[in-house]
């Protein structure tokens, strides 16, 4: 039996995909050991990003593929592809570009920590927002 | 204006809860820096881990609050709650009791990575299923 050749690869098939065809993806820094972010991948991000060796996830927002750093420069380099017990999460160890992966310019989006009952930032702004997405002269 | 005494307190509301009423909850490891598991929490769960300083999740497949070590006694110690920027996904440090995250007796529920095309197995089993589970005597 032939594969159909635009079918996804067994590997993409054995996850678990939700019912929107979406899995959580987690990004822990390679270096730090800091989880940077939660993002969301479908198939076709999934792939694409084990194909460049760079995260592209799916925005649930914008419905679309959205490399991240696309805009930011602050590209993620995959060092690895894991997979949880229930193939229904993944974990990618990255290189940070710019050491930044929050859109707010801090190096984590888990920059809030709860103390008692209220949510305290506890992470420095690395680079102003303004100064990483400011118009291309 | 009073607050009703049983409605959630702020930091909790101050969430972005999917079409569920669930948050998904990555937990880290507090020594190894591993990304232990990612599992889903309900506002009485997060309310709860909050108040015991222990872990207990919301078991999609078996629809009830599920203290994490509950059979197996691998209790999960929190000792920070973070949320991220877009307030949709919370990142727990704990210390990890028994040092096995993982049904399958292994640290982390990350133990498979991508190669190729296939997942493989990096981790070692530290305990044995059987041994973890066995029926008290």
């Amino acid at each position: 039996m032939t594969r159909d050749a635009d079918a996804p690869p067994s590997w993409i098939d054995a996850l678990q995909w939700d019912e929107n065809g979406l899995i959580p993806v987690i990004a822990q820094d390679a270096n730090s050991g800091r989880v940077l972010m939660l993002a969301w991948m479908n198939c076709a991000a999934l792939r694409l990003s084990a194909q460049e060796g760079v995260a592209t996830y799916w925005s649930r927002s914008r419905q679309r593929l959205w490399k991240k750093g696309e805009e930011s420069g602050h590209v993620q380099r995959i060092r690895a592809i894991r997979v949880d017990c229930d193939g229904d999460a993944v974990l990618l160890i990255v290189e940070q570009q710019g050491g930044i992966a929050c859109h707010t310019g801090r190096e984590s989006c888990f920059f809030r920590e709860l103390a008692g009952e209220d949510w305290q930032n506890i992470d420095p702004v690395l680079k102003e927002p303004r100064d990483i997405y400011r118009p291309k002269p």
